[in-house]
């Protein structure tokens, strides 16, 4: 997914930036809400970040070869990387990492536990469905936010490699093997599930990013636009779904 | 540990490198033995690069904290790119990484299982203990080695921070609570224990890598100096130990 040059822009006027999305984050965070927006979403992806490093590297373990291994080894240490430069953000505007993080741990470490993959596979359909979720959400996110803050998420979003890699090896599992198909269907349903008991949590508990989300900060979606979000990332997730050759 | 530069040299003569020491890897792989004993060489430090990097990813769930959490991470991370610069040079030499490290698996895999840490602490001791057993194993056979090996090897056995967290960390538990301490020196002698004889099942199976050791290839060590090398990796190992706070 690609934001749009200016080339190939339908309409430019309407396409400009305008409020917070025209701002840099030192005139955006002068509004405290905002800014207690900003440091919630920023925790959150640095939390996620940690914990996909995590699962990348449990994963790693159940790779049925020394060159899948690298590979997932290699994504850990990408999203390391991306987790570094959230949490260098955080400091650099004088915020505790760590307090942003805490408030999401809880969530992101329940979603993990209830959905530990069972075998290779199941690892990589979590990994590719949670990943390209996230990424989707945080996209429609970024486009609302200060051009500072937007730069560093839409970086920390950065393809790492592992969508290609993920659909490659399920495609050949399912070829191979058509029940497996079947079984991951089931699984990244699950997963899908449990990924929206989660999200609802954390709204539920996080005002400042909630308000954000649902308007009344700065340049926020209002409810009708969030329903619109949640029904662009279910059709790409069903997309993506079809590309891993599973029924959605 | 630091090569000596040339302004402290006690005798420039003596200190200067000869044979193949004092060659490029072009020149001495024209040597068959030589050149499949640094595929051996780099095979193995490889694999344990890789293996490092999912121990200290595996030790992350341990930690106590989140700021302990990614200092591990960072490790892991850190154990990945040297991995990844060993992986390169095979691909550059012509050989496949895949299969210089194979011969590796199993004694490295069989070595962390047997030793698989029941905490935090027990992480942290074998982390340390393991990588600085393998620096200075590493960095002293990498004194003989071609100038292009070397500089290599001595670079991906470049200090990842971890040396000093551990002791920091280590040293803090045994203060909050001596009897610490006897549990964790017991720890360090069976980690010791299982590092030598999975060395030893190496150095019986992989005739290229032994015979430089031992002599007969190049400028390898003689039996002797082999001996010699092992008391002083023991004596580091004491005075680790002691720096620990542990009885060695």
């Amino acid at each position: 997914m690609r934001f749009m040059t200016s080339s190939d822009k339908p309409e430019t006027a309407s396409a400009e930036p305008t409020g917070v999305a025209a701002q840099d984050w030192a005139r955006a965070a002068a509004d405290p809400h905002y800014r207690a927006a900003v440091v919630d979403l920023l925790g959150a992806l640095a939390y996620g970040e940690l914990a996909a490093f995590e699962r990348l590297a449990e994963d790693a373990k159940l790779a049925p070869s020394l060159v899948d291994k690298a590979e997932l080894a290699k994504m850990a240490s990408a999203e390391f990387h991306h987790f570094e430069r959230l949490r260098n953000r955080l400091t650099e505007i004088g915020e505790d990492a760590t307090q942003a993080m805490e408030p999401f741990v809880a969530a992101l470490d329940g979603f993990h536990r209830q959905t530990a993959p069972s075998d290779w596979l199941e690892g990589l359909v979590k990994a590719y469905v949670g990943d390209s979720i996230a990424s989707d959400f945080y996209r429609e996110v970024a486009a609302r936010l200060d051009s500072d803050t937007r730069e560093l998420v839409l970086a920390v979003l950065d393809d790492t490699g592992h969508a290609g890699f993920a659909v490659e090896k399920v495609r050949a599992a399912i070829d191979a093997d058509p029940r497996v198909g079947g079984r991951l269907a089931l699984w990244a349903r699950r997963l899908m599930g449990e990924a929206l008991s989660q999200s609802q949590r954390v709204v539920a508990d996080r005002d400042a990013l909630s308000t954000m989300l649902v308007g009344g900060v700065a340049d926020g979606f209002d409810l009708a636009e969030v329903g619109r979000m949640f029904s662009r990332i279910t059709e790409a997730h069903t997309k993506r779904m079809a590309a891993l050759g599973l029924a959605a």
